[in-house]
């Protein structure tokens, strides 16, 4: 029923892939490498044969750690010119603070100061390259913002010292008059025992502190949020109900284990469905950026694959999805589990608390063993989902 | 080393216990009660003799479901009658919007708009009693506030009725001039597929959209955040930091598995003493609650047993994180780990941005390598700490 | 692309289910019951009229608990006239030693020794009946066999226990010449805090230990594997290597968690498509058995639509896998990532071990840097099979 | 209470250490290494003067990859004369079949054969040295053998290679007349998505079906089984029922997460009690191994308080469960608890099958409401228990 004419990728479905994970080499926890280094060139111009919309980077992928400026000038040419040929945009940059052994305790919630000096510092200066080649959100994942042990880190003071560097980096690009906005990527663990904002949850609420709370939102990751068993369908649906879903890594992991960044697609395929249901029902209009790593038992040829996978599935579910919600069987069941009643305030215009106390039919009347017998026909409205996605 | 005087409880030690708790009959879902019900007047009597400061209950746990109003009033006649005679207090209580089938889809969020209002129409009645009672604190679980299937709750939706709940409620006691509080208590799942707010992050970010943020706060369950792999001293600190502890739920839990609720001290133990050490140290003045369950291999001996146990617990972990703080091996290992640069600000008082950008020993002439030299110290002092903890 | 003609269910397919699945009444942890009881009677009429081959029942499910022989006689005398009616078979029955407060510290190892021997003797009373109804496996799940503290059990003792009774099964079922299996239901926890033989690899070990080992097999459960992380698929694959599985509980799980019993295909899909695949490709030949949970929110067209719904899900999947096998490009993609290498022993007929010392090719000469280069393909051959899942 | 003297470690503690433990040079999925490379000749060094037992090996850790004959003597002759000069021995060594990149797929069951071919002679050459060092313990961890993805492994089939291979390396030890013993050590994810023989249980269902059982039984490792969410004391108690605890590998993890490797103690320090206990009170004799990582975060100070903490840990457990043991209060504790009817066999001596037919107080007149209102009296044990470990 798919056609694949609609699983064709092109720029307007703004997929976007860090430079990181086409070019990641598969050295892991007890691997050295299995691929050779690419030269960032050729992934911007093999995404683009694939097509993709843009390209992300951290400093250090672009530009190696300990580059000259002479060195990264001629980097940052070479790169433009590869992105002008392709028309791939950057809509993102991040920055490294977790490779370099001086970031062994973190980056903004190091122990040592000079350390948490130096991270600010390079994320500055990597931003200005950033708003240079056009990016409009950068990307804060802390990953080595966190413990392993209890007394390490004095977690309440460590969240200072968060603070103190959005505030700061808040001031760095307002005073630069940059038009940029930053996400925080929340993750629980891995490469720390604990990290700092482990859940999407958790970075809301943290944002709600800072002093300039408009600039800073979210990036979560699939993966992440269900390295914590969380919902990661639920949790994109409470960051845009906040309003603050400023970028999206996808990627796929199957359950609560390491940190895995299979292909979109991969790992929870119904959660998946859900998520672009929602993405696809939302004012949600940034890049749809794949952060996942080929597996180390491909060569270049399954890293494009892989590549081409991860749009492929996500335009799949897109269409998947826009068949679920056009359906009329679907939109009566939809009724039947009483949706349109979740849809309608509690308190009816003008009732009030007053109208609510007042209306005996709510409390003392109510029929609570009538209503109880009330089906939620949920299983009903699931099963055509699962045969939406299955394209029965 | 820990004397037994400090190991006795008392109402100095505000240690409050739900009537569920002693009270849960042993009913889980493979298996019938294997305790007969007790009377809650004689679990005050009982956990006043332990050295309990107060108890807490759900509407339903004193007075049952669908009671007259006659019936009601004796009840909690009686009830007040055996807390002037112990001394008891209740500085909590909270609403049973979960054990009805009524509530299988939810109380403030369900589907069906009657069995919305009449959750709130239920919690308010509620809500004066407690007041009644001089509590001070009211606590919200929505553990059926969720869904099992993707298309059965809209989450966004859903929120927007949750926020319409604790508005209205936040209007209630506003009106009523009640000098009461509210605390959430995330869980991340069980008994439904996924709890809508699932962590302490999530509840905190959703405060901040309340038409009064002021009057909601949290109740962390330890189990519940462990339930989703979660740090709980973690994200205690983080839930201090924001100002928000209002009140705790203290447990055990063994893993990622279904909710265990343990008694205190059982589970994750080393969590359990960085908890204690945080409180203690924390400008947290509330009871220290336990919401367990005594095992369904116990008869009534062992639910005491098990409820001494928890305060018991508290107490040796109480002693001994006094200890680790006072000793000087301690307080110099914490200076070896950068505990203290930690504290201090990482742009000095008046340096502002522009004195970070100019300090060229902050980028340009940092010594990286120098710097990522560094040990940081960190596993002396946890081992210091299992010493203490161990009291050798 | 599927018909619908191989959507329907038959005796064929041999669908069974527990009197148990469609006739929960929606009891958990911290709800009462949403359904009204269902007569055994009624439950194998609609499953039926839906296209299962057959149920199967604990002891208690279709005889009350504390029954008098009369009316015992009376319950299956009305039972049996019903599958005569309708044609369904009982191919598998079970013994409750969980729900009682007796087996709250477990069955054949409680600590009581009158609690073992009367769980012995409850569980000989229920296989004569199997037989009489024409069982051919009966199935031990040991959900209360396990502890929560750790000297609550000695766990070798346990062992011992464990295997006496299964010894003392085995004696009766010889000694009264009876044509029935035992399959071991393995679980890793819920209702205990660790249960004993908690995954498909210890029940597979400690089988080979018994008196009688021939008569012992496994009835593994889709969720309670993945509820320790495990991929299921894999388990049956060991299962069926070690020639084990005599049974399978067919049902959907979303992760490590509290035990959801979900119809089967919600959870992990992918999961399940290639639990189906290899099902359809193994000698197993015994009934698909769904031991799942319609979700508490159900009325019973809930309940009926969540049964047919797995029998659904089932035969998509199966269409699904026989068509990626049948694929040749995916046979072509099988051979790409060498899997017909790994089905060649890895020495030769006749080589020995002589033999591979003394091939320099193996060793010495040995290039192991371009062997390193070889990619394995396996991305293309998985979105392949996602493709064929997705019936794209 | 517990004195120094006990904890001071010392060869008849049996304490031994990987040499890549010390000496991990902290790189991890996210970061480069920490520290500078540590001559095994150190390492060797500095564990003798903290009181070890022995060291371990890899290959590859003792001799670099690639390494020539000539290399290879002249390290294996400098290694030897430490362990004279120190008195350490070296009870088991191991291969290093996951580092390269050859073995990205696995080594024993990857789908190239040469590769396969290539890992037997790999082992078979470091088995000799084995040997020659005295070893009498070859650890098997197959921690590439696994797959990502559904169609990449054929399970039933690389179980037959992983058969093949156990088979021909019990071959090739008994035709060389050796004194070994192979220990497989599980593992149930990372770095492969899905390992083969996940946990203890598999890994001794397995061993059944070699050909010389005998000669292999388990190396089980704690973190492994916690990152599948298993009780280890009670997979240790499987073991040794099994009498193939062949040798265990000590460290800490904190839940289901990635690998940790933290110090032993850390983590789940109620299981590292308990499990302490179970082994000085079995017939294990063999090494007690630590299998850790010094966090990434430490220098060379910190790994040696890290590998001084695993053994001080140990022995403050050992000395902890002595007392738990000694105490009459816990034997009377253990008595309330019918630990001791547990050990009566469920049928009497002599008894049999028709005695337990026979006897109408075990069923027919046994007063089941009675004996269910038994307490079990678990939480006046565990409390004695939680006393004891924390030194009250």
């Amino acid at each position: 029923m798919t056609s694949e004419t609609n699983l064709t990728p092109g720029p307007e479905h703004k997929f976007t892939f860090g430079l990181w994970t086409v070019g990641w080499l598969g050295r892991d926890p007890f691997g050295d490498a299995t691929r050779a280094a690419i030269d960032p060139v050729e992934s911007v111009n093999r995404l683009a044969e694939l097509g993709a919309y843009g390209v992300t980077f951290h400093d250090d992928d672009l530009i190696p750690f300990g580059s000259s400026d002479a060195e990264r000038d001629a980097i940052i040419k070479r790169f433009r010119a590869a992105l002008d040929t392709t028309g791939l945009v950057v809509p993102m940059a991040t920055t490294n603070l977790f490779t370099h052994p001086v970031f062994k305790d973190g980056g903004f919630t190091a122990n040592d100061r000079d350390v948490r000096r130096y991270a600010l510092r390079k994320t500055m200066r990597n931003i200005d390259l950033a708003v240079e080649l056009g990016a409009k959100t950068y990307v804060a994942w802390g990953g080595r913002e966190g413990a392993e042990s209890g007394a390490a880190k004095d977690v309440r003071v460590a969240l200072d010292r968060f603070k103190e560097a959005f505030d700061l980096l808040g001031d760095y690009v307002t005073e630069k008059g940059y038009d940029i906005r930053f996400a925080i990527e929340p993750k629980p663990n891995e490469p720390r025992g604990d990290i700092l904002l482990p859940t999407i949850g958790h970075a809301l609420a943290f944002i709600n502190s800072l002093e300039r709370p408009e600039l800073v939102g979210l990036n979560p990751e699939v993966g992440h949020e269900q390295m914590a068993g969380l919902n990661f369908p639920h949790g994109i649906a409470q960051a845009l109900w906040h309003g603050k879903l400023f970028h999206i890594d996808l990627n796929g992991q199957t359950g609560i284990k390491y940190d895995q960044d299979l292909r979109f697609g991969a790992g929870d395929l119904r959660s998946a469905f859900w998520l672009v249901d929602l993405l696809e029902n939302s004012d949600y209009e940034g890049p749809r950026h794949f952060d996942f790593k080929p597996p180390r038992t491909e060569d270049y040829d399954g890293v494009w694959a892989s590549a081409a996978g991860c749009m492929r599935n996500y335009l799949i579910l897109k269409d998947r999805a826009a068949a679920f919600r056009a359906d009329p069987a679907v939109q009566e069941a939809l009724r039947a589990a009483r949706l349109d009643e979740l849809a309608q305030p509690t308190v009816a215009e003008g009732e009030g608390l007053a109208g609510l106390l007042a209306d005996k039919s709510a409390f003392e009347d109510f029929d609570v063993e009538a209503a109880a017998e009330r089906g939620m026909a949920f299983e009903a409205l699931d099963q055509l989902a699962m045969d939406h996605l299955l394209g029965v």
